[in-house]
């Protein structure tokens, strides 16, 4: 166990009015415990850590400088904003991060007025604080809309749409670009060597009105930054900064460490008359621990560690996940086949594509944090004869829904959609839930879906879908290990739109989509035992569905039970239709479907969240008892 | 009936090897041959002509200097694509544009090898052309990715993504960016003006290499230019144009309406060694045909028209259009409440806005085509306390899907979507058929959906919407005009999850949503004329269901059919869903679902759109029919 730091001066601060309280001299003090602070708060739960080390010094700068909560700052993405949290009134619970009923791992409205906007998927923060701004002018009351911004997060196109729409908002708008070169993997694209030149370039300010305060208050070397303004101010009508050609005046880059620079910057641009200001802030992710500056991934997301050796919690030993089985049978079909080709949205390792990339690095694509791009170039990518696989978490992808439709879909294309985190995640809760893939996805015509029982199921779909030329096909598969089983030599080409049945028997019917399936194995042994003879299945594709299968057991069983990882209107949805359009509802149907319940359901470990959505074993026994007692009499009492 | 022009050079042409035996010096009059050819066309058929009429030297050009269809032309959108079409052997189809079994008004893989992306939707082209670049690339074919894309559809986030992703493809990539500083309404936003700044510069070209060669081979006045190049190309590393920034080598502006510059500038451009290229090409919407070049919009869209005066045949006589209804209902709720904002991306005439501008311009936004940034801003100004209303196409909304789900619906903020163009669309076919928001959006916990059946409902619906500060609303209504009725003075707050029976029965019940409500009673007129007393419900709501009036309709009649302008997972899963969660299906239920069909219907005449989708009273009457004579006795023995 951690010992608590020391924390003298921070124990005196729970709210940014008390922070606001100190004098300057003293923030270094502040930000060396708050640092430490979060270093030990995180080592005992785990969660982001390099993010938020990176931002200890801008957290406690913009919190002084501004009046939060009346000025909204939002933090692009909320990973970032533990230390925001221990000054916003949350130091009490910041040992709760990430835990069932403790504080969430992002910014959410619900914890605090000094969250003003959740912020969990990227790139949204610069659109919502636009949007507070905008109300605020509109209204004729102060308010600031700070967004605290990411380089990796500017590679997504909202982010520049929204940049787009800056100028309106005067200088109601600040946007403070958190230039670590490294989002969760090492950047990529024009826009990151760009930033890249201007921190190199060793020119500071853009700004010719702030620099003339700025030469008057500000210490060097930005005094001296602030001399060849006027040089280069004259680009700004042609040939300026990239935000400048945006409308954006740019103050920058700036060392996101030195607080006795941040201090004056932001209080200049806090002061400045007009305009939307691009604070360009230059910071080192996992800043002043030391395992995490020398980690590769500069401690992006850990275990539990110990904080003087930085030495992480063995994650508990089990079967190979999903991502790695993934990855390893699509490297095994790209061997094959020179025209398999991968894409990831800024995800490599998350998608397990950073292995597949190690061994073709031609036919491996990262975007960035760019999935509308990343569904359309595949698409382009297949058109010309590729075989592309495009793997994206399932709640990202719904950044990417209109390109599923009409770029892919509409056009028939061959692109593979390999959709990691299909159902409940865990600790990232509700923002990164899986549960709308299936229902977004079925409801195409021309789509091709299935979900992944388990790992060796997971391998025969890979293969399916690299053979698959036909039109589009997803693939779902949950987060986390699969159940242990040995991977097959040779994978299976699954028959399109064929289930099989797991288990035969006769009374009761359980119809699974996905790895619920073991708990409906679970679940028929329990009935069985009770004398109700179960049968399971394994549906794999939810489109097209087995109409032949679903009907026999429909026309076999006394009791239908789906069991799906998603929302109303997929799998349960698709088979009750299907029942409606041949009349198999008719003379009577006992069918019940179960799926995510109809809230968003917060962060809590992966178990305690199916028990609480109502999707393992003992439910299903209780929902096929439920329906076996159910009388029907009444109905048809009424009806008679 | 305007006579065909005389077009005896375009009568040689009929592929673009046809075109590129021409001598440079025929090309002007080829041009004007396929300008006037296109005019009469377009008069004859009515369809999007402003676009075309503006490149007609460029798509000239562009088939003379490339190799296509190896080189991948593609055209963003593709509404500006008719003189494209001539070109690549489709001009004998030239007058069935847009007409049910003709040509689509966009480009379409099935249509032409010419053809080698459907773009409808704006925006898509880069990324597409950066597909095909990299496939070929990782094949080592020859080919290049050929992007035309508009200043206004670079306003949207995904054209950045996929420039920030161009650098790898090298030469095989190249971007005309096509600049008639309007794209269907005046451009907004940080980039045009811009792009306007660039064009009044007088700077001619940014790349060093490009213009050794130019110098010595281009026609004045870019030979002039190009000595001036080495002095802009030291802006290159850092203050060059916003392109060059991303990686792109920026060639332009040009005149796109001068052949003798295009030519050899796209040839150069072809023969360039290294790096995407970006042509800045400006040109003049509707050019060429005085009576576009005079109008406002250029002649965006028109109904037939008389070559000769330029006048369009009145669209015939009618009610109003629901826009046109959304619109006064919308300005008449913001006269009472200041609150009221609404938000368009680059539709504000489509949507109606522009009349809600006209009256209040500071709560009016319209932000490009940037649907993304669109729904986040409003849930910004929601989150500050605005009432915004976010009105966008069905279609468009697809765009949005992530920022819906993860910026409004799980933080439950009341931003208000007024989802036009819901159901099928006419002549614009499958690429903008609003089939799939009921199903994406009523699976999301918190979202309210209903949808009008007729135009005071759909008054009574914004005013709802206007009330509701629960939570997000949304509520969808159809292209075209309503069906006549008055509208309501006072408009009503409709009960949340509440449907109205609309005419009483006993056998049958109908249960409608959204305007197939006319063809349902026309349904059940023919069922009451042949014995079957018909209830018809308008449901109105699809989440929350009226669970009590539809259980209570389920309990009380014989066959229950649901009637949606939507596809799979709509009203008919949500009520199919809803009868056995409560088990009314066990003891037997009669229930049909009728819906969009599975497939993507091509572009026709609403009404046959909608016959063949099997949703008009004939089909409706055949389905009732069906189900009372459906002999569920063989379910019943098998299940016995």
């Amino acid at each position: 166990m951690n010992a608590n730091p020391a924390t003298p001066l921070l124990d005196t601060v729970s709210t940014p009015e008390d922070l606001r309280k100190l004098k300057p001299a003293q923030l270094r003090q502040l930000a060396d415990e708050l640092r430490a602070e979060m270093i030990s708060a995180v080592g005992q739960t785990g969660g982001h850590l390099g993010s938020g080390l990176g931002v200890v010094e801008l957290t406690t700068a913009i919190h002084y400088v501004f009046d939060t909560p009346a000025d909204r700052l939002i933090w692009d993405v909320g990973h970032q904003a533990y230390p925001h949290k221990i000054l916003t009134g949350r130091r009490d619970r910041i040992r709760t991060l990430r835990q069932g009923g403790g504080l969430s791992g992002f910014t959410k409205r619900s914890e605090s007025e000094y969250d003003p906007f959740g912020t969990a998927h990227s790139s949204t923060s610069i659109s919502a604080a636009l949007g507070f701004a905008m109300a605020n002018k509109i209204k004729g009351q102060p308010g600031r809309g700070i967004a605290v911004i990411g380089d990796g997060a500017m590679s997504a196109g909202m982010a520049y749409e929204a940049m787009n729409n800056a100028r309106d908002a005067g200088n109601r708008l600040i946007v403070i670009l958190n230039d670590n070169d490294m989002s969760i993997a090492p950047p990529v694209g024009g826009l990151s060597a760009y930033l890249a030149r201007l921190v190199s370039s060793g020119r500071f300010l853009g700004l010719r009105e702030l620099a003339r305060k700025f030469a008057r208050r500000l210490p060097r070397p930005l005094h001296v930054a602030a001399k060849k303004t006027d040089e280069f101010a004259r680009g700004m009508a042609m040939g300026g900064t990239l935000f400048e050609e945006l409308g954006f005046y740019y103050v920058g880059p700036i060392d996101g460490h030195d607080l006795d620079a941040l201090v004056p910057v932001l209080e200049n641009v806090r002061d400045a008359g007009e305009g939307p200001i691009l604070v360009h802030v230059v910071t080192q992710k996992g800043k002043g621990y030391g395992p995490a500056e020398e980690a590769a991934d500069k401690y992006h997301g850990v275990q539990t560690f110990n904080v003087v050796t930085g030495e992480q919690a063995k994650a508990p030993a089990g079967p190979p996940s999903y991502t790695g089985v993934f990855a390893k049978a699509l490297t095994a079909e790209a061997l094959a086949d020179p025209t398999i080709c991968a894409i990831t949205a800024a995800m490599p390792s998350g998608t397990g594509l950073d292995k597949f990339a190690a061994q073709f690095p031609e036919r491996s694509f990262d975007v960035g944090i760019a999935e509308q791009h990343a569904v359309t170039f595949a698409a382009g990518l297949a058109a010309q004869g590729m075989r592309p696989f495009c793997a994206i978490y399932s709640t990202f992808l719904q950044r990417a829904f209109d390109q599923v439709v009409h770029d892919v879909a509409i056009q028939n294309l061959p692109v593979r959609f390999a959709i990691d985190r299909a159902g409940l995640v865990g600790a990232d809760g509700a923002t990164h839930a899986g549960s709308f893939d299936v229902t977004y996805l079925a409801t195409l015509p021309n789509m091709v879906v299935m979900a992944a029982a388990d790992e060796v199921e997971l391998v025969h779909m890979v293969h399916t879908a690299a053979q698959y030329d036909a039109g589009p096909i997803a693939f779902r598969y949950p987060r986390g290990n699969g159940i242990g089983l040995d991977l097959p030599e040779t994978p299976l080409a699954l028959e399109i739109g064929k289930g099989r049945v797991v288990r035969e028997g006769s009374k009761v019917a359980i119809l699974s989509l996905g790895t619920r399936l073991g708990e409906a194995l679970k679940a028929a042994d329990q009935l069985d035992a009770r004398g109700l003879s179960t049968t399971v299945a394994d549906l794999r594709f939810v489109k097209p569905l087995d109409t032949d299968l679903i009907r026999r057991l429909m026309l076999s069983h006394e009791v239908i039970v789906t069991v799906e990882e998603g929302s109303i209107g997929g799998l349960g949805a698709h088979v009750l239709t299907m029942a409606s359009d041949e009349g198999l509802t008719d003379a009577g149907l006992k069918i019940r479907t179960m799926r995510l319940p109809d809230v968003f359901q917060d962060h809590d470990k992966p178990e305690a969240q199916y028990d609480e959505a109502g999707l393992n074993a003992p439910q299903i026994v209780d929902t096929v008892l439920k329906a076996l007692r159910h009388n029907s009499a009444g109905v048809n009492e009424a009806r008679a």
